[in-house]
C-alpha cells in the first residue's frame, strides 16, 4: 500500500493505541489486584491479546498495522504480504508516526486514570536474562509476521498476533515488549507497565538482533513466496 | 434491513441478555470472589467477552445486533453494513426497544440471584477521568464497528466486538461501558456493575461525544466503502 | 445425518468426554486453588469452554455432536442445520448414547482423580433462583444452536457454544448446566462439580422448560430457513 | 509435503519454542504467583493455548507442525491431511529433531530466566491415576487431530489443538503432556513443569497405549476419508 496521510494517521493513531492499552491496562492490574503480580500480569497480558487483535483488525486496511518499527523494518527487507519492499522515505514515516503514536499513548493512559500526564519509569528491567528474552521474543514476533505474509495468510495476523504476545508476556523473563516504539513509550509512565530509560537501549539492540533473527528464520522456512 | 417487530425484538432480547451477562456475572464475581476487585473484573470481563460475542452470532441477522444506542445513532449517519442509513423512525425504535431490554436485563439478573427485582445503584463512578475514559471506549468501540462495516468484514463483528469489550474494560479507568442504554440498565441493580443515576448523564454525554468522535476516525481512514 | 453406529458412538464418548472436562477440571481446580471459590469457577469454566468446543469439532460431522437431549429433543421439533427432522427411534437412542455418556464420564474423571470410581454427589444447588437460571441458561443454549441452524451458520457452532457456556457459568446463578444429560452424568460424583440427586428433577424441568422457549424464540426469530 | 532440511529445522525449531513455551511460562507462574498453585497452572495452561496454536500457524506448512512423535507416528499408520503415509525414514528424523528441539527448549527457558541452563527435575508424577489420564490425554489429542485430517478440517488445527490442550491441563490429572518429547525435554528443567527422570518411561508408555486407542476412536468415527 502506497504511503498516504491516513496510514500515517492509522499507525499513529494505532500505536497510541497500543500503548494505552499496556500501559491502562497496567495501572488498572496494580490497583485492583494490590500485591499479587500473577494475578496482575495475567490481567494485563489478558487485555493486551484482545486489544492488539482488534487494533490489527481495525487499521490493518489502513496502514498494515505494523505499530512496530522492526516490523516496518523487516518489510523493507522482505517485503511485506502484496511482495512490496516499503522505500526508505516511507520507513522513516512509518517509524515517526509509531513512536509519536507510543509517547501519546502513554499520556493518554495516564490521564484516564488521573495521573500526571507524563511521569518517568523508574523500573530497571535490563539484564542479560530479560535481553536474551528480548531476542527470542522479537524473533518469533517477526517470524510470525512474515510467515503469514510469505504463505498468503496474513487475514490471520489479528489472532495469531494477538495470541503471541499473550504467551510471550509469560514465556520470556522480560514480558516480551518486542516492539521499539512500544518500548519507549512505556518510558513515559511511572506505573505497572513502565521500562526505565536507562533499559531502553540495550532492549532497543535486542530487538533489533531479534527483528534480523527472525527475518533469518522465515527466509530458511519459506524461501518462496506462496499463495495460501 | 427493514424494521420488522422481529428486529426489535432482537434488539429488546438481544440488549436485555447483554445486561443479564453483564450484571448477573458481575454478582456472581461479587459473591465467589469476596474482597478480590481484580479477579472480580477479570470473571466479569471474560463472561462479557464471551457473551457479547454470542449475542451477536444470535441476534446478527435479525437486527443487525446494535444494542447500543450510539452504534444507531451512527448507522444513521455514516451508514451500516449494507451501505444503508436508517430511517429516523427506525433508529427511535432501536433506541426504546435497547433501553427497555436493558432495565429488563438487569431485573432477570436479579431475580436469578434471588434479590430485589429492581435496586437502584448507590455507585459514584463519574469523574472528569472516567468520563474522558468513557470518551475513548466509545470512540475506539464505534471506529471498530464501522471500520468493519465499511471494509466488507462485518462477519468478523462478534468475535472483534467482543474482544474489544474485553480489553477496554481493562485499559479506561470506567471500565468502558461505552453504550447508553447498559449505562441506564445498570442503574437498577446495587451489585458489583451498578451506576449509581448521578453518574449516568455524565457517561451518556462522554458516550455520545466518543460516537462522534468515532465517526470522524471511520471516516478519515476509510474515506470510500470497499468489499473485502 | 442416518442413525448408524457410529454417531452412537459420538454421542456417547463425546457426552462422557464432555462430563469428564466438567468434572475433572473441577476437582482440579478444587485441589489448586483450595477456598478460593471464584478462582475455582474460573479455572473450571475455562476447561469447559476449550473442551466443549474441540468435542463439538471432533465428533460434529460423525453426528451432530448434540451431547445433549434437549438439543436432540429440539432438532426433533425444528430439524436441524440440514432442515431434517430427527425421527423417533434415533431421538430415544442419542438419549441413551448421551446418558450412557454422561455417567461413564464422570466415572472417567474420578478414576483419573484416584478416587471411588461412583460417588454420589451431597450438593444441593436447586431453588427457585436457580430454577429460574437453568430456564434460562438453556432456552440460551437452544436459541443459539437453531439460530445457527436456520441461518446456514452452523459452522460456528464450535466456537460459539463454547463461548456460550462460558458466559452462561457466570451470569447465572446455576452455573448452567443446561443439559439433562450432564445434569445426570454430574450426580456421580461428589466433588466440585457434582449435583445431589434431589436437586435432579427440577432442574431437568427447567431445562424442558428452557429449551421450549428457546424454540419459539427461534422460530420468532427465523420464521424461515436461510443459507448463510 | 516431503522430507526436507527446511521440514526438519520447522520441527526442531517448533519443538524447541514449545518446549520453551510450556518451561518458561511455568517459571514465570511460579516466581509471579507464589504458593498459589491454581493460578499458577492457570497462567502457565493460557500461556500454552496461545503458544501451542502460534507454532502450528508458523511452522505448518513447512513440516506440517507436528512437534510430537506420537502424531508422527499415527500420521505413519493413518495417513495425513493429504493422506500420505511418512515413510519410516522421515519418522525417524522427525522424532530425532523433536527431541533434539525438545530439550533445546527447556535449555533457552532456563537461560531466559537466568538459570543453569540444565537441572534435572525431581518432580515425581507418575501414579496410576496419572498414567490413566495420559491415555486420556493422548488418545484425545490424536483422535482430534486425524479427524480433522479425515474430514479435510486441518486448517482447524492451531485453534484447536491449542483449545484442547487448555482444556486438558485441567481435566486430567496429570496436567496432561501427551507428547512424548515434551515429556523428555520437560526433564531438563528443575521448575514448575519438571518431570522427574524416573516418571518419564511409565508417560512414555502411556502415551504410546493413548495414541493407538485415538488411532483407533478415528477409524471407528471417520472410516472414509472426505472433503469438508
Amino acid at each position: 500500500m502506497r504511503l498516504s496521510p491516513r496510514a500515517l494517521l492509522a499507525e499513529l493513531v494505532g500505536t497510541a493505541l497500543l500503548v494505552t492499552v499496556v500501559v491502562g491496562s497496567g495501572i488498572a492490574a496494580q490497583r485492583l489486584s494490590p500485591g499479587d503480580l500473577g494475578l496482575q500480569l495475567l490481567e494485563n497480558s489478558t487485555a493486551t491479546v484482545f486489544g492488539l487483535a482488534v487494533l490489527i483488525v481495525l487499521f490493518g486496511p489502513a496502514s498494515g498495522a505494523h505499530f512496530n518499527p522492526v516490523v516496518t523494518l523487516v518489510e523493507r527487507l522482505l517485503g511485506g504480504a502484496g511482495g512490496r519492499r516499503l522505500p526508505g522515505v516511507e520507513v522513516v514515516a512509518y517509524w515517526a508516526a509509531q513512536i509519536a503514536g507510543a509517547v501519546l499513548g502513554a499520556i493518554l493512559a495516564n490521564a484516564m486514570y488521573d495521573l500526571n500526564p507524563v511521569s518517568i519509569s523508574a523500573h530497571q528491567r535490563f539484564t542479560a536474562a530479560t535481553g536474551l528474552a528480548e531476542i527470542v521474543a522479537t524473533a518469533g514476533l517477526v517470524s510470525l509476521v512474515f510467515a503469514l505474509a510469505r504463505t498468503g495468510r496474513s487475514a490471520l495476523a489479528a489472532p495469531a498476533v494477538g495470541a503471541y504476545i499473550g504467551s510471550a508476556y509469560w514465556f520470556t523473563s522480560s514480558t516480551s515488549f518486542a516492539n521499539p516504539a512500544v518500548t519507549i513509550g512505556r518510558m513515559f509512565s511511572d506505573t505497572f507497565a513502565g521500562i526505565a530509560p536507562a533499559s531502553v537501549p540495550g532492549f532497543l539492540g535486542a530487538q533489533l538482533v531479534g527483528a534480523l533473527l527472525g527475518a533469518g528464520l522465515v527466509i530458511a522456512l519459506y524461501p518462496e513466496r506462496t499463495a495460501s
